[in-house]
């Protein structure tokens, strides 16, 4: 076996055969393929694809190419992965009402290199939190309390590891074999059994059509079927952020808002879809009526919030925050954004907020940026609002003022108003699952 | 300008700007462009291709990344370019016929990696040849003697230098573009004004089809038209071994014997050819039929030879050579191999005669290996003659028994018998010019 006539194979348009591809995963995770070789290959993969049965087993080859955990957490390990988007904070709401309806929500997450931190980042805004748990102490935790969000193991897929790094820079990140081998690979290796993913459509995301949407989500649920694992899709819009909270500290606040019952709004209403797929997934619920109903009881009865309380505690942290949202981090400098025109508010560019956020200090430039917890800002309006001039558009949460303002130029860069009315964004569009795509109505 | 843009353009399948090209081509020259990007680069290429003025931008900013000479030689500086084969010894035959009808022939070629050594490895089996010359002397042997053959100096066209290497281990060498910018970018920087380029056609060449072959001579010759150089390209064949000999000094030997005068065949037949094509696109000859009496002309006077032993002496070599092949080096063990079946000599496989040479000591298996000069073999038959049993097939040239008994094996694989009459090999297919593709008769 050599790495020439791998890339040749793949050169020529050939599927390649497992030991092939256990071959480059295996040099990938141990460094014994030089990174041209590797790259040379990301892009013939890039350029002729993978089929089903390649993708399946490059999946399974990177989750073999370091640890494999086998977890014994007391029920069907589950996890929840969504493909991007701003102010996307459904793990942090979804995470202990699955876990409060006797799921076992295992969530191993990457912290973000772009618009604003991880879920992992987000987390380490709560005083004392601890994202990086050995494995078996994360292992521990989903046991006893239901629930835990940390930081991926180096051990773990390391294979991906090399692969994404590369991909980064030699612009072959738009692969579909790569991305669905890269997103389950991980989750295979952390051991889910029940996986629920969550695509995002629309400018912006991975994938900017619904139809391209659809062929990503059906990917990564026929990698189930090989895999013997259960994998649903969920297709969903991100026309705009799905919370109104945008910067870490902020969207916890946001979460554990909606924990509380305080808030209504779409974060919400996705992560309740989200949330029973998962329940329906781990065989808790025997469809989405159920699913709902058990959710909404925990949400009710505070049993979620006090979910979240346990695993903050269970990570060092300080669990109080769900009581007294006041002892997040704070910005210095607190104020409104006025609008300066009128209109309906007609398209938000989503990557755009994302970037003011950034550049505010809510997310790294370099790898090795510090995150500032405390800053960006929260979104009084929607896609299909009417704005009048001197309304408030958003509230900063800025380190100074000269930050405050760059942001708010920026944020009124991203919005687009218009004379005419504009529906609102749409929020889900489908649900993809072994037996076919359901298209959602809302 | 950034790599990544430039890898995501050729990946969507756009053309690349000049600009674009001349930037990761000086980054290849000076190493500021990682090698990894350089390689899902090419990989984009030979999967994308490039169209002719991208192939003519990067070809020229190739020359341009190193020294990029502008010779005074007293003509019309030419060259000659082969694009493989075993057992072409063309350019030490043309070469000094070329330089004794007035040509200027000015020859940098690399060292062989593979079957035989190159053209450099074959002149340094003539006692005290130095082949590795500098800039300047290398210019005043071509002005005073007509011809020098030396190896490639490393500052000439050192982006190519970077990319052939990656080529080789990524599985990008076949691709039009990168060939066509490789052989000629260096040809431009040693300043060559005429080329004139030997295609190879069948088995074992870089274009197995004759289409393919006429296609990468096309692109050649429409570079020249891009960049003001007169290019030709003939497309010639590569059904067996164009000399008899086989192997560095054996080599040296067949040249000199043709250039005494002593022997014929098909080696002879197509250097001439491509000699003339030299001395028209160095405007010395009106036609064909002009050139071919010019050389024949140097030949029979023994100028030709006379003009090899200047250039052989110019170069730092034993001129006697030309005059007494047997001071050349000679192999311990020389003895015929003798036929183990009959029939009509129906194909021979030139990819598995060349590993025998190579295994014999004649070429390099790691880049570091010591060639053998005199080791080799020289055929006694050619495609379409009919083998006894007994009949005497080469005379092996090794180092000990052991070394020549497998040699005789390899080379009997290579043989294919067959018990009907098989026509000759085709030598010379077609002549390619700005004005169009001539297919020649024989």
């Amino acid at each position: 076996m050599d790495m020439i006539s791998i890339i040749e194979d793949k050169k020529q348009g050939r599927a390649l055969t497992k030991e092939q591809i256990e071959f480059f995963a295996d040099g990938a995770a141990r460094h014994t393929i030089p990174d041209y070789q590797l790259a040379a290959l990301l892009m013939a993969i890039r350029l002729n694809s993978m089929d089903a049965r390649e993708t399946a087993d490059l999946t399974m080859a990177m989750a073999a190419s370091g640890d494999m955990l086998s977890p014994d957490v007391g029920g069907v390990p589950v996890d929840k992965h969504s493909t991007g988007g701003v102010g996307d904070t459904t793990t942090l709401v979804l995470a202990p009402l699955v876990a409060a309806c006797g799921g076992k929500v295992l969530k191993m997450s990457g912290r973000g290199l772009g618009h604003t931190g991880g879920t992992v980042d987000k987390l380490e805004s709560i005083p004392g939190m601890v994202v990086d748990l050995p494995e078996d102490k994360f292992l521990q935790i989903v046991r006893t309390v239901g629930c835990a969000v940390a930081g991926k193991s180096a051990q773990l897929a390391p294979a991906d590891k090399t692969l994404y790094a590369l991909r980064d820079v030699t612009a072959t990140v738009d692969s579909i074999p790569l991305i669905v081998s890269s997103i389950l690979s991980k989750k295979f290796a952390a051991g889910a059994k029940a996986i629920v993913l969550d695509v995002k459509t629309g400018s912006g995301a991975l994938m900017p059509t619904l139809e391209d949407s659809i062929t990503l989500a059906k990917a990564m649920v026929d990698i189930g079927a090989h895999a013997g694992r259960s994998i649903v899709a969920v297709v969903s819009g991100m026309e705009e952020p799905l919370g109104s909270h945008v910067g870490n500290a902020l969207e916890v606040k946001e979460a554990i808002d909606i924990l509380a019952g305080r808030v209504e709004g779409p974060l919400k209403t996705v992560s309740l879809f989200l949330g029973s797929q998962m329940l329906i997934a781990s065989g808790l619920a025997k469809d989405e009526l159920q699913a709902q109903a058990m959710l909404k009881e925990a949400l009710v009865s505070g049993r979620g919030l006090q979910k979240f309380k346990e695993m903050i505690a269970a990570q060092g942290g300080d669990g109080r925050v769900c009581d007294d949202v006041g002892l997040l981090p704070k910005a210095p400098v607190i104020r409104p954004m006025l609008a300066r025109e009128e209109g309906y508010l007609a398209h938000v560019n989503g990557t755009a907020l994302g970037l003011a956020a950034q550049r505010m200090g809510a997310g790294r430039i370099e790898k090795d940026d510090v995150i500032d917890p405390s800053v960006g800002f929260v979104m009084e309006k929607r896609i299909g609002d009417f704005i009048r001039k001197g309304d408030v558009v958003c509230i900063l949460h800025a380190r100074d003022e000269a930050s405050a303002q760059a942001a708010e130029d920026r944020i009124a860069a991203a919005l687009t108003l218009s004379p005419c009315p504009a529906p609102k964004a749409r929020l889900l569009y489908a649900l993809v699952t072994p037996q076919g795509v359901s298209h959602l109505s809302e």
